[in-house]
């Protein structure tokens, strides 16, 4: 059986587009609940094989995505390059926060593969369960919004510490990105390794930065990351997920070479269209507010992106992670609605 | 003595260009933290036209700014429509959250002037008292950005109370809408004959919007109240501030009428100059951390700006309000770079 994602991948059209949801293993889905409680800590749920397998296939099972997103967080990588990570119940991710060029000698220079063994080991547990026509989604952080996180120690509404550390000790930082950059792309190569079909490099933070800023911390890094997976897998294919950049999306995908781009919701579908889609597949990109609302506006929006993006190759998502207030009836509708 | 802010919204070109700062009267002035302190309550402060007239001059008399702009808050407009509002210490804004369409009912239809005189009475003050070759700038929130205070209450990462509000009850959202439409228009007009020189337009909230939703509560709305301040006051000048719209921005240049375009420091000054500028004066784009970084970045980040956008019209500016750790000696640094 074709996996209709890859097709897509391939610059081939398929009509219905393929779908899956960002976060489509959350908290949005009782059977996830029910695991998260049994597995208590966050982290643990990750690094658990047979859990974090689990809740990879839960929605699957439930709604027949065409995709699998391997369940974990992209903040394992500053986990296994040795900075404490913790979820903080109902708070977020928390990190012993980098708040100097010092801190950031604490890191180790190269990522602990034997701390990422369960990640590994979950994408082996999940591989043989798949449906042959559903692929499988491995994923990291882009270098610039996981280096945010490990100077904050958190998330805060525009990552002001990590932007003041660049801006006060560009050297040091872009030491950070450069060891960010090569761990990414060893961990990506794992993945790959280890049985996902395509991989995902999520860059949440993007949009924050000033346009040199953006070049450097965020397109060239992962321009990087990209090239150095495909050196060792020359045909691996990588959706790149900038997000909030704007116009900048025209620099990302002259200057990265992903197999596709995801939109967030705030991206014109027009523009995109004319601007983006013409190079390369796209992927997105409903608000997850519409999706929360359901009724005659997600039907709306829904149509208003197949409308828009259905002439070219094209992937069906969200244009940010599902929320954990979203019913599930929501979800059914849109996807009746996607497959006509 | 010429105003050059006002050459430049006329489309002449001014070397160096005119500079002024958004919140440039704000913490990060002792002279204002005394007067703050003095008043107690934020909007107090507000409403006292000797202390706001006091706080408005403050930073054009130390750094001899270009423009001086009304001390005030786009949320004194729900307040002069019957919402609560206050600011608790610390925490930013708070007002009576509109939770549903009852909610929309407490409200009064029109604004009420008598509220606001104390508005009128600051800008009389401050007008004598600002040198010949300094513009007076007026100001209000867009209706998107005031109805999502409105709704949620507060400031929140992205506004969802007001988005979720408008996909469930479009009808009832429109009709707030509505309303800010008429009482943002009455109050620019209000302000211009009491003395401004020129208004701007806040719409900090426009870029967390999908496309159909941007065009609908941000463009149309404030075209229709260029359109009405413009219908009283023929030659009224007007700057719009739509934060965050990347792309947008081309719909937003085409559509609504503004004599310039505020740039976040987001947006990229390539993009704006080619996209942008042509049609256009352009006013900012600093990001607010490269003034508190200061040094070396700062002057670099000054320098890009000025060569890029020196070709055509143009205000220098920051891309978001100056924020309160700024040093008052990185101001002075960027004057001088500047001004050369």
């Amino acid at each position: 059986m074709n996996k209709s994602l890859l097709d897509v991948l391939d610059r081939q059209r398929r009509s219905p587009p393929p779908v899956w949801l960002m976060r489509q293993a959350g908290r949005y889905l009782p059977e996830y609940q029910a695991i998260r409680e049994k597995a208590g800590d966050f982290l643990k749920l990750c690094f658990t094989p047979e859990l974090a397998a689990e809740v990879t296939l839960q929605p699957v099972r439930r709604f027949g995505f065409d995709a699998a997103i391997l369940f974990s967080d992209i903040l394992v990588v500053p986990h296994a390059l040795g900075q404490k990570v913790w979820f903080a119940p109902g708070e977020g991710p928390r990190l012993d926060p980098i708040s100097d060029r010092r801190g950031l000698t604490r890191l180790q220079a190269e990522l602990d593969h034997g701390v990422l063994a369960p990640v590994y080991q979950t994408i082996a547990a999940v591989k043989p369960e798949l449906p042959g026509n559903v692929a499988f989604l491995g994923f990291c952080g882009a270098p610039w919004t996981v280096a945010s996180y490990m100077i904050a120690g958190c998330g805060t509404p525009d990552q002001q510490p990590a932007r003041l550390f660049a801006y006060r000790d560009p050297q040091p930082f872009a030491g950070l990105i450069d060891t960010l950059v090569a761990a990414s792309a060893a961990y990506l190569i794992r993945q790959l390794h280890a049985g996902v079909d395509a991989v995902q490099i999520f860059d949440t933070w993007a949009g924050i930065l000033p346009a040199a800023e953006f070049q450097q911390w965020c397109i060239d890094p992962v321009r990087r990351i990209v090239a150095m997976v495909r050196e060792a897998i020359p045909d691996a294919k990588v959706i790149g997920f900038p997000r909030g950049i704007g116009s900048g999306l025209l620099r990302y995908v002259e200057e990265v070479p992903v197999d596709a781009v995801g939109l967030d919701w705030t991206v014109d579908p027009v523009f995109a269209r004319d601007q983006i889609q013409r190079r390369l597949p796209v992927q997105g990109n409903l608000d997850p507010l519409a999706l929360v609302a359901g009724g005659t506006p997600l039907d709306q929006a829904v149509d208003c992106i197949l409308e828009i993006f259905s002439e070219r190759p094209f992937i069906f998502n969200l244009g940010h992670g599902i929320l954990p207030q979203t019913p599930i009836a929501h979800v059914e509708q849109m996807l009746r609605r996607v497959r006509g």
